[in-house]
């Protein structure tokens, strides 16, 4: 099924300084610096990362065109990927309008030549000298608040700067996270606050509740509640006489499921470019178009109880169990041979720090993967499971299989806050 | 109860260059160079984790006078802190014996002037070239191993090479995860195949089924377990004619519990440098001992829910919930305020990637915590919450409590594999 690694041949084990030995040539250092890297998902030591940039443009395509059917701009979230090469492939290469989770992928993405970014957790009014600097290079950041202390914060600031700082009101449409209602009397207050004295830009709302969804019914509802609660908000400030340009609605179930978006103007959604494991458990995507693994190696077994031990533990995948309250738990992972083919009915089921157990469902039979043989682990979570790693060796699955996929880049994360 | 933050003062908000705008002014720069910092723990943009070098240090000394008192050497685990400097605290400042759990950390403690290090994960052989490297730079590094395959990989290396490479067979001592078992016929097989050939430098074993222990009474009868496991292999080797001059025991929650290990020669730990909910739930320590926390900012409220937000997720807390499976249910950790101060009855229950949820409980009254109040999470499992930060804000709770803790120093943790 796949091609265990080759330990032991000649020329690997005795020579100090061949790329094998030295862990510079596995990922640029931190400099930036891109060495001569390995050349094939056999080489690398594991645990990794691995992006198959297929399956990354076929999910942007799938979205792309949605969003242009539906008649709204797009404006992606960063968060999972925080990669300026993964976000090069969603406009074509041109920077465009992209949401962030912290505003160090903000200055990133600014130093990437992206110039429209809203900054979608609300924000903390410690944060706002880094926003000013952003806004002073010509970024036109927006961010996203709920109260009125907050507005008055931002509003001071603004004032204090003499720059207008763009501002988003957080809708609550699902009672998920954040977010004023659409017919909380706040609404319209912190509207008034930020229309006196900085730059009131519009509404954003997110339907986490979505995650939790079920059916296509219950993805279709989410979304046209999601789209109502944000349009409602937007003419009850319209009718206040105050402002609101934008309507920002989305999540990756939302947007795959929305059949009219009138009176939307953007649609967010991030996993999906990876896509994983709960979003496929929700139905959004299949197990196919997971884009985003994590390639370790077999480092015990033991038949006695059924166990498959590999090198890949919790700090390679990260804690996240999400599918654990799906219908279909899938442990901490499916896995697929290093080509990316489902291994049928084998589960990484544990984590510890450096070490998963694989053990076989559903009356399959435990396959035989010696010592040094290579799997890579489908996971619950690209945004969780993405952040444990410092970035992206990436594979390309549409110029063919082989045994052990060529690499073809190494891309980086933006890490920290 | 803390120090809320003061946005909006003057000078802060519309200097473009001053520090809190500066983000490389929060931590030391990818190259390594410490900038001037910030002086409290109101400074930094949050999150950001810290490390209370007083506990630490008593943490350390229990353990070292433990180790002592039993007549063991002691090598700490490096896992946790991943961190040179908390390290240094560990041996008075001299480098001493380690566990590592990548190669990357032994790469990076032998760079420290570290030269006794095990690296205590089942070895894949592709990794070999650089245990090779470290071995030809004077580090004695020993790797771990349960399976004829793998001795004969290391031995075929070690022959190629005409380097010996220092090979402890792994012994499972409670059906945890890895190696053989004391009575199993493969210990002595792997035995020869590491003598013949290279170094066969003892046995290893880890109790880590102790973590699930809940009495002082399980806890002494883990570690009884672990030694007596642990001893029995290394007669059984001897026995056989094979030395075992290294009889290596530990896990947290048993290096605190045994009270006799006549016949082991070293004992390992590593999370007790912080400790953490998880261990403060076994009982192996208390909440007052935690030395790690992740300062958060309140960003939002949700009265109606209950709910105060904070932008500190599962980004900066990581996915463990370790406590969900303990008797008291700690959520994503307890709150305290910025001196350290347990908010009574507040728990951070819900996270998503920026965005944290803080609730009451136990009947407690959700306190009034301001937009920009800062607080401090105490985690589930200090492992995984410290992985998800490039290093660690350092203050010192011995050197008095004022309502905002002065940061005296930036620790860099060693990332990747």
């Amino acid at each position: 099924m796949n091609t265990p690694d080759t330990p032991g041949t000649p020329g690997t084990l005795d020579a100090p300084d061949n790329s094998a030995a030295n862990p510079s040539a596995n990922a640029p250092t931190r400099a930036g610096r891109k060495d001569v890297g390995p050349h094939t998902l056999a080489d690398p030591d594991t645990p990794f990362a691995v992006v198959d940039v297929a399956k990354v443009r076929s999910n942007i395509e799938r979205l792309a065109t949605r969003a242009k059917t539906l008649g709204v701009a797009l404006r992606p979230h960063v968060k999972t990927a925080k990669s300026l090469d993964v976000a090069a492939l969603l406009h074509h290469g041109t920077p465009g309008p992209v949401t962030v989770s912290t505003l160090a992928e903000a200055e990133a993405f600014a130093d990437g030549g992206y110039t429209d970014i809203t900054y979608a957790v609300g924000i903390d009014p410690h944060k706002l000298p880094r926003v000013l600097a952003l806004l002073r290079r010509g970024v036109t950041l927006s961010v996203l608040l709920d109260s009125v202390e907050q507005a008055q914060s931002v509003a001071e600031a603004s004032r204090r700067a003499g720059v207008p700082i763009p501002a988003l009101i957080e809708i609550d449409c699902d009672g998920h996270r954040g977010g004023v209602t659409p017919d909380a009397p706040e609404l319209v207050r912190i509207g008034r606050v930020l229309q006196a004295a900085t730059c009131l830009a519009g509404v954003l709302t997110h339907a986490g509740e979505s995650y939790f969804a079920y059916t296509d019914d219950e993805l279709r509802r989410a979304a046209r509640n999601e789209r109502d609660r944000a349009v409602d908000a937007a003419e009850r400030l319209r009718a206040a006489g105050l402002p609101a340009r934008t309507v920002s609605v989305g999540s990756t179930p939302t947007a795959h499921a929305a059949d009219d978006l009138t009176g939307v103007t953007e649609l967010r959604a991030g996993n999906y470019v990876f896509f994983d494991l709960v979003m496929a458990g929700i139905g959004v995507c299949r197990v196919e178009d997971l884009a985003l693994s994590v390639v370790v190696t077999v480092i015990g077994h033991r038949p006695d109880h059924g166990w498959i031990i590999t090198d890949g533990g919790w700090m390679a995948m990260s804690r996240d169990r999400g599918t654990s309250a799906q219908a279909r738990d899938q442990g901490y992972g499916l896995v697929t041979d290093l080509v990316g083919e489902l291994v049928p009915g084998l589960v990484m089921t544990a984590a510890s720090q450096e070490h998963g157990t694989l053990t076989a469902r559903d009356g399959a039979h435990l396959p035989e993967l010696p010592i040094g043989t290579r799997v890579r682990i489908l996971p619950n979570h690209a945004c969780a499971t993405a952040a444990q790693h410092r970035g992206y060796h990436v594979v390309d699955s549409a110029s063919g299989t082989v045994a052990a996929p060529g690499i073809q880049d190494f891309w980086e994360r933006v890490a920290g806050w």
